[in-house]
């Protein structure tokens, strides 16, 4: 079987040459890469790397960068190099769109193009986050501000798959985001949404809570997109305020210089395991298609990350089986969205919560 | 003038001794302490600091400990060490209550017994946050799981007069926590929040964000209290994570534990500024008279700390002045609570999310 990812040649602060490396670097036999940017930069960096049989350009001329407003963007570009590669997975010539470029407009041209997994009305963000003993997957990291039951109910049945099938933890313990363990703690919405978590075939574990995120005893951690952001970008801050104070105690005297330039070897794996930096991206989960979007700082060896995670994912029929998991947790039947506010998904950046749809 | 301040004498891991050591070390002109608990026990610790004068022993033959279920015994055991103090704030005959008990029990006790504001649907807990540059409080943490727009509202002039009086800081910038720094980003919770507190006589800075909290950006920051405690626990928990990480990394080697050993006493300061032990208690706001929750470890010092403080707001008049903020900031009117579920506040532990009313 092969399986084939399409990649966005310019997305990132280090496009085309490090995402092009990149894409060389991953490939392995049954692996094909659309490569998507205008076509004779892209064929110039793939001939410098002796233009690999398995690597085929696609010419996407327009470009989308950080400044752009991600909707109006994704709109007006249809032929970005950020845009062909999710049109490429709604046409089926590709499983999976792999980006390092304008988060916000990823996340909106996925939804646009890719189209919705049968049943799931929100689709919400994945990200892995760098837990003692292995990852954890936090879903949804800031797509949706708000939430119903169903919604977090799908999010647990999207986690599982994706922690078992592309973290290879197997039969991952879920655990609902709330503000005490106890199965009666936490708001109405948190509440309900235990009783269907509960009831749903994946590997239940009951409440969890703003500390237990990096401990590891939750594999999957699900929450509505309001307190999901929240949860990462409060330890996210903790983090680098910590480092931050800390650098700054180790120049404080000779003695803590000394003993900071003895230390740092041993310390500088765990200021990389936890850099936000690396913890590897986001996953739009609920689309037809693995959308994958890679940070934008993202080296080749991040890139390999990526499109291998991406290409397992398409192998491992991950959409598949979300949408197999969401029929049978009784996801999909519930799935009429009782709000009379909105009838299409309102999505939002998690980097800045702009709305993109 | 003077102040009087009530102490629960046996809250606490370290009571009574360190409770009335840290009572008599906080004494000074225009400060009487109503120390309540058995009044044997009380008496004869304080013989052992000379009986000061200006310490009155209140006797509260009962106790309640930290495996009480919180309401239960806060309603059946009136005359404890924990209650009484409330119902002295309630007579009049203090202005404040101290107590480093069960945390859940101070909590009830207060709703119960002290009574609210003028105005004040839902009081909530305030806790001090180490930022850098000086403290920040965080307004709701943890008490209430879901709020109105009118409740931030209400957050925001309470904690504006906290940091103002208690922890001195002018004109204090209020952030309202959400997952997008511009107006339009959010819940729509925080959007009608967000109007709410532009228009209210406060220093209303605009959006915040989890990674701001402990910046200094902000001083006041304002959240319903799910996601403030998912907040809080999201930074205690990557701090702890980070700290036993690095401690492990510091013995992974002869060269790192050198290097440890020289670095440790600039590294003690930043750690014991991030302890979550020495925040410094929960401050419950919204109810008539100061709310005092200190930490269950809390040495002779913290309880100085504590005492002081509520003296302080004491002489501040922060009740009366977080009633007439309340009022100027046209949030009194539209307190009917518009929710048809619940008419009394519903408020919870945030240590465990117990419902505590």
């Amino acid at each position: 079987m092969s399986v084939t990812v399409a990649v966005d040649a310019l997305g990132g602060d280090r496009a085309p040459e490090e995402i092009v490396a990149g894409a060389v670097e991953s490939l392995r036999p049954g692996l094909r890469i659309l490569m998507c940017g205008p076509l004779e930069l892209v064929t110039a960096e793939l001939a410098r790397h002796g233009s690999p049989a398995d690597i085929e350009v696609v010419d996407a001329p327009e470009t989308i960068d950080f400044h752009d407003d991600a909707v109006a963007a994704v709109r007006s570009r249809p032929r970005s190099s950020l845009v062909v590669p999710c049109t490429l997975v709604r046409e089926g010539r590709a499983g999976a769109a792999v980006s390092a470029g304008h988060t916000g407009a990823m996340l909106a041209a996925s939804l646009l193009h890719m189209g919705r997994i049968r049943g799931v009305h929100r689709p919400g963000i994945a990200v892995a986050l760098p837990a003692q003993g292995g990852p954890a997957v936090l879903i949804d990291a800031g797509a949706n501000a708000e939430c119903k039951p169903e919604n977090l109910l799908q999010f647990g049945v999207m986690g599982s798959v994706f922690a078992e099938r592309l973290l290879r933890i197997e039969s991952p313990r879920v655990g609902l985001l709330s503000i005490g363990e106890e199965a009666t703690k936490g708001s109405s919405l948190t509440l309900e949404a235990h009783d269907l978590l509960a009831a749903a075939p994946i590997n239940f574990a009951g409440n969890c809570e703003g500390r237990d995120a990096l401990r590891g005893d939750f594999r999957v951690i699900v929450a509505d997109g309001f307190s999901g952001n929240v949860m990462l970008k409060s330890m996210e801050g903790a983090g680098s305020v910590l480092f931050a104070e800390m650098r700054e105690a180790a120049m404080s005297s000779l003695r803590a210089k000394l003993g900071a330039l003895l230390l740092r070897p041993a310390l500088r794996g765990v200021r990389d395991h936890y850099d936000p930096e690396r913890i590897g991206g986001a996953y739009l989960l609920g689309v037809r298609g693995l959308s994958v979007i890679a940070h934008g700082s993202s080296s080749r060896w991040a890139i390999v990350n990526a499109i291998q995670l991406a290409a397992r994912g398409i192998e491992e029929e991950v959409v598949e089986r979300m949408e197999r998991g969401i029929a049978a947790a009784g996801a999909a039947p519930d799935l009429q969205d009782r709000s009379p506010v909105r009838t299409v998904p309102a999505v939002v950046d998690p980097e800045n919560g702009e709305r993109l749809t």
